[in-house]
């Protein structure tokens, strides 16, 4: 079985978007792959300076994933700083990597667009990137098409650490590219974003749920005139959470006339909470004990160590340094 | 006492200016500070790609300080690949340094204005130095004037953490300058380096030495004129080794004429010789036992992460990582 290696920012209060662009499809990726999926807490540091928010978060998304389908008995879920020696496998790196190479990269070039002073950690973000990626042998990398640029500096570092020490040092993985991959429009038809306060939560309350969902912007055609679900914001929410036939059905419905905005949206709340519901309880109940989530993601840990460690070893050895074996435990 | 702690740059085949000008002095600490010795063989990977090479020189450079006096029972020696750990500690700092000091760093600048393509290694290397720094609490760092900035940049980083998350996580060391800090000149009285191939090696054979002391250039006054030592290079190089006494009767019976440079240079042999003999031996005796010495690297390996792990899980619970145990084992 081929092998997938996901990372996952930590941020709090996953919403919808989320869970649709990345979640659902992560998780699913378990049926053809052997998935690796890490919280990279250790990247989340070049802009969250908060430390019990970033311990915090680092549970809620492990939570959430998990929550969501993802398995943790057939697959690996671990903490980015539980295996601190990545940064080692990214120094190495470094050490093979112009500094060209880096000052294309689109985030710092983001960044130094839109901020006075920039830290070092963003510029040598791709680097610990591709140790995360390539300490871990995976055959591929599923990424959105604005992320693919990561994979490509990645195989870039790779191929030249292989150019400089040997060919078959470290593995070249594949960019797995979703083309499906959607923006998800938020309640006033933006991309739906925390930043533009427009989101509908993952894990609120039924309650809240529905609160949010029926705050979508519509327009105002009256009850009794035929209306249609295509092209609008809440038909294309339902598109995500709906099957074809439902769509097809509720659309059938409104173009008859009689039938308000306010009842679709109805409707597309039961079908946005049909889907999420069971996840809703096992994220409270996951969340609920943070031992057994760190005792999860310990798990994790001991079982990435296992792949990583000797892929690190491998490039001890080819850089001149002894291979080690490694150890942690969390006190 | 007081702690200093002293990066060794792996580097092969020591003269006798690297014994003047680092081993001498930095052994001599011995007396005052509890001291700390790493072997920096992470750095020499942003040039050295050898790792054959790299491999050698690291123990070359352990056998030479332990035998020039560096004594592992009551101080510490390692080597930094042993603890890799020093490179999560350098992304923490990462985070908190501005790109803007990076670009100001001497090394940095030489490199760019030296090649064409520098490496991010050459970049990040302030930061990885100021982990190794920072990570072992030091009260100071012994550096040559030419250094200092290196430490004026960790004790940036560490003050710019302790703004972020509170005073007291890192402690600021202290430049130890070396005030006397001289140019030991080579055979030809250029400054003694191995690139321009004017060097005395320090253990080579007694023959080679004796050979190499010959070889230095001197005028070609006559046998019979008087001479003076004084601003000399033999006269320079015998007052490195000479007592002030020595170095007065040699002068004294060169003014009298009668006596070449031939003499001169071989109580120049002598007066080296009688302070490196035993080094020589105890080094050959050290470097032929490679287990042996590997051992030593690893008792020094075992408490330096006495000193740096607890440092390092202050900063990880600063930042918002698990602190954890962390255990390294040659295999």
């Amino acid at each position: 079985m081929k092998r997938s290696l996901t990372g996952i920012r930590a941020t709090g209060n996953l919403h919808i978007g989320n869970y649709l662009g990345a979640i659902r499809e992560g998780v699913r990726l378990q049926e053809e792959y052997e998935c690796l999926y890490f919280i990279a807490d250790m990247h989340s540091l070049t802009t969250n300076k908060d430390p019990n928010l970033l311990r915090m978060q680092s549970l809620d998304i492990a939570a959430s994933w998990i929550a969501c389908g993802l398995d943790t008995q057939k697959h690996l879920l671990y903490r980015q700083s539980d295996i601190p020696v990545v940064a080692e496998f990214a120094w190495y790196l470094s050490c093979c990597t112009g500094m060209g190479l880096l000052q294309k990269a689109h985030s710092y070039k983001d960044a130094i667009a839109n901020e006075k002073e920039v830290n070092h950690g963003v510029f040598a973000y791709p680097v610990l990137m591709a140790a995360d990626i390539l300490m871990y042998d995976p055959d591929v990398v599923p990424v959105g098409k604005d992320q693919k640029q990561h994979v490509e500096m990645s195989r870039d570092m790779a191929g030249s650490v292989n150019s400089l020490y040997g060919e078959g040092v470290l593995k070249l993985p594949e960019p797995l590219i979703n083309e499906k991959v959607m923006v998800i429009p938020g309640l006033d038809g933006r991309k739906m974003s925390k930043s533009y306060n427009n989101e509908i939560p993952l894990f609120s309350s039924e309650k809240e749920l529905r609160k949010k969902v029926m705050s979508i912007t519509t327009d105002s055609t009256a009850l009794e005139a035929p209306k249609t679900l295509d092209g609008t914001l809440v038909g294309q929410l339902f598109s995500f959470f709906a099957s074809q036939g439902e769509y097809e059905d509720l659309n059938k419905r409104l173009s008859k006339g009689g039938l308000g905005w306010g009842h679709a949206k109805e409707e597309l709340f039961q079908a946005i909470n049909r889907e999420i519901k069971e996840a809703r309880d096992r994220y409270q109940a996951l969340r609920s004990d943070e031992d057994q989530l760190n005792g999860i993601l310990e798990e994790g840990r001991d079982k990435a160590l296992k792949i990583g460690i000797p892929v690190l070893n491998r490039l001890r050895e080819a850089v001149g340094m002894s291979p080690q074996t490694c150890s942690f435990k969390k006190i």
